[in-house]
């Protein structure tokens, strides 16, 4: 059995999900594609032999196209998720899920009301070898109790000109509030957050702060430390220790060659989130597309969607009052519960 | 389009195979299967849907058989890969290609008699991430010439019972006398062998020579220094340090997680060559069901597999006779040439 | 020239430091001991030849005595350090300085009094070959301004029964306080301490906070993450990562050889402080003695051990307050200024 | 007791040694310098404080010298390592101890005939911290019996134009030699030697035959693959891996702070071996006072000496004769036996 998939947003990392399906999946196929600029719809659809659709609610409505993939701009994830999901398709959707924490929850009642989850969001650090070690470390209780994380998210330079202070926030360290709870097996562990400045980095724009430091707190007393930083000049670079009662352990560094050269024992460290983690969205895409065979979405949910938007608008409102703002995310629907 | 694939073989290694094709691979399907134990043949045609051959011959000869993956006993492979030859299929091979470097010849007289190339080799270390960054710093001139290799190879205990002096060299160095080849990108570069032996060591059984050196020398005069160790009784371990004019470079070790706990900073080395090169694996066999989409092989050839043959011959002499054995290849044919 | 010290407390630390003057120092010799255990000095004094003392206060007087070495109970070491001043002689002072920061301004009443240093802390980490190489890759320029600090402090359990909640900042993070001034080169950088605790480790007792998590920020906008953690179970670990505009660097775990062993590859982290650092304290006595020989002290200073003092009590009525708590250091007097 | 040492060799290492002597060790003084070029003499000698003398073997036998320390030209240390013995004064002598094994043959017989050890031969590998460790791991039977050594010894370029093919065995791999020796704890363990060229390296000079590979066997089976290589070009590097039956330990690259700058994830490596044993030279120093002050020589000795020159013939014999050639070192005299 072959999955069609129809793919909304063809920019780059559309694409890349477009060429992952195409030829690293097992059994599927992108057959329909669009985008708001047509002239690269047109392109990509050439490409792969996909047709090009101009209107997205069309392409979700296609009775040829199995499940939906949403990469297009942040802000149209919550309309092409809700369609997708009244028509009772499976839906991809690249993070973030809304732009606010009310959005996700809209998209939360919608799912619950087709009685069965359909949405994967596309967390897709859960996939990555090195975070799957570590959830499993934990999990055998080789650490002990976590009692301490200290997460770093740094990027080369910003995505772009638009990049702002709150974008590195609801759109980077997202990724860390999700896999956090990812490893520590908690659906709703967060109980404050404060966000805290050092001087503005040098290659910062002058209206960018940045860096940025959040400090969580868990229900189950866990603290945990963030520093995101984007533009930390030296490569993609994203660290993690987790401190236990027995133990302490790291994600790696990717494996890269050492070489010995010019006064230096030296390996590469790659300039881009790309880079990084390849084989993991290799991985979310085969399990995508397994989940929609067998028809048990097991990917990160909507819900995990709504506790990094919530976290994160904590984060926002910390950095503007200066206070340690605490965090209630209400509870974990049991529709979500794992 | 996709491939329909027949394997010979339904072992361990077989076995692997066709999960890798059926779920981590685009376009492919394996659907048929042959064993010579029937039981386990049969167990694994139900698992995957194939359809159970019990004469490999009617296997390979089946027309909605695409191509044929060799994964059976060692000694029967010059037999299956000449017969897929003659068929007219692609066919992937375990290694080693034959038992001799002569039933290496007499493959690569069949296939060369086609007019194409239909074989691929299983030297999957090329499809290694580690071993192609490695072949690029090379390539790229960064290290300047490459001057002297150190390889090891070493495994936790032998593959079984039934494991022999030789086979430490047929089976397991001839990987190494691939990938130095890839590495250093000479068709015919062997010119000498010396084959030498340390004390025994004390997990190795009375009748087994264990561990072993090598020490090769080419034409251009690179030196290369090659262990083969299988009792080294704490892991499956492969290193490659590549010297050259301006630099040094090594093999990683795979990336895992970094624990602090009970007075060690350590990480993990796996027990097998399974576990050390899944990705590689899946890399493999997405590269051969390509080139059969697109009609060319790339993948390693009948002439490789020739090349580590008639090496692994001259490293036994070498040991038996206690002589530097000069080693000619002759000429690698045009057709086989890159 | 020859200098003839004399050592009060002569417990561990004050044993090692007698080993070090008398075997590992050029041109220095312990001729003088004193314990409040009149057992264990006197046993000190017979193993290498040096006249015991009853008085504390005699030996400090005695005129064959050059300089004092003061390694007795911390809470004694004001009262020492005080008379040695008084008796113009060189003093080195085992941190703490004093038990509070009033103390530690009166010893520089003191010191300032006599109109040149005499003083010299014991700071070791400031002697330690990491460090030296982190300050120089700092004022070098090389990593461009340090914005961020993550500096972990954990020990295997704690140094005895009596350890308290309190001493984990007093007695352990006060190296971080003051080698952190070290690294960034600023008198009196710190202006905010904030001390936050996760849950409780397994292994600490009921009535000990363990771990800690600090936050400070310097007028200069630097923000440090601290970790104290004196039950950690696996070693004694010292981390110090410091980000800059243009790089970030990290203080390497100590150099030992790397086992391949039972499915590990992994090197050893040693259990305590005295064998983290053994040749920061060979190079401080060294300098120690040097500096006595010179007659200029360049050690770490009262005004140093001021600093240290101030902000553990910041730290201690911030987990008390559970508020962020203005540091006031006031200004370093000229005769302490750098 | 401070034991007054004479210096013939104010070159560079001989400078180094007083340093050390006069600045790092406790209990020594260097009161007499001479050199064959008398004004660096007379530099060193006025800047420490020593008497300078134009004939070394006034120096060797002035009463107020109590040892002797030989750093000079290395033709002649066997004429004032032998004056020295004669003179019945301990003394340090700088590898090579002579310029042949027959040289060496010499020197035992003096000594001997003293009817104590008076020579401490400067292999200061063996004061080394990594090389201790990996001694200790075997000695504790930890990696079980040692099978097979790998050993690397490259410099960024010679010491100077006057280098020769020779030279990298006799001056280079003579440590080597003498640490093996040190790490499996035998007397007199090589049976045979090999030596093989692989192509010249870009920055070596066309009469210079560099790099070079070593291949020796021990009395009880183990095997040794060295390679001397003295245009690297990247660094002054020393590694060296010991495979025993249980596991596998190696040297680790000395600790230097890990930088990520400039898509590089890397730590320094020292261009020369001053920086690379810096604190072995201090341990070596401290321990040959020590030795002197206790009467008992414990350092390396003339048998130590011997046997690497005689495996330097050997090698040097087999890059000749390009046969594997035996090594008959007869037998350690007792007096030499530990």
């Amino acid at each position: 059995m072959s999955i069609n998939i129809g793919v909304i947003g063809t920019g780059g990392i559309g694409q890349g999900h477009i060429e992952r399906l195409n030829n690293q999946t097992a059994d599927a196929k992108v057959v329909a594609v669009n985008d708001i600029n047509k002239e690269t719809a047109a392109i990509v659809g050439e490409k792969y032999g996909a047709k090009v659709y101009d209107n997205p609610h069309v392409l979700i409505d296609a009775p040829d196209v199995d499940a939906i993939l949403v990469a297009s701009w942040d802000p149209t994830h919550e309309e092409f998720c809700t369609a997708a999901i009244r028509a009772g398709k499976p839906v991809f959707c690249e993070k973030p899920l809304a732009d606010t924490s009310e959005g996700c929850k809209r998209i939360m009642q919608e799912e619950m009301k087709t009685g069965k989850r359909l949405l994967f969001l596309g967390f897709m650090r859960r996939y990555d070898a090195g975070y799957r070690e570590l959830r499993y470390a934990i999990e055998s209780g080789r650490l002990g109790n976590p009692l301490i994380l200290h997460c770093k998210h740094r990027n080369m330079h910003p995505s772009g000109a638009a990049h702002t202070t709150d974008m590195s926030v609801t759109g980077s360290l997202v990724h860390e509030f999700d896999v956090i709870r990812y490893l520590i097996g908690e659906d709703d562990p967060y109980i404050s957050a404060q966000l805290v400045c050092p001087r503005r980095a040098k290659y910062a724009d002058e209206d960018l702060i940045d860096p940025q430091l959040i400090y969580l707190e868990t229900k189950s007393g866990i603290r945990i430390n963030l520093e995101t930083f984007v533009n930390c000049h030296y490569g993609y670079d994203v660290q993690c220790e987790v401190v236990g009662d027995e133990a302490s352990a790291s994600l790696p560094d990717p494996s890269h060659i050492q070489v010995r050269e010019a006064g230096t024992i030296g390996f590469e460290i790659k300039p881009s989130w790309q880079d990084r983690f390849p084989e993991a969205y290799v991985v979310e895409m085969n399990e995508w597309v397994s989940d929609i065979k067998s028809g048990i979405v097991t990917g990160p949910s909507a819900w995990d969607g709504y506790v990094t938007a919530k976290v994160a608008e904590c984060c926002i409102e910390s950095r503007e009052t200066k206070q340690i703002v605490p965090i209630d995310l209400g509870e974990c629907p049991a529709f979500y519960k794992k």
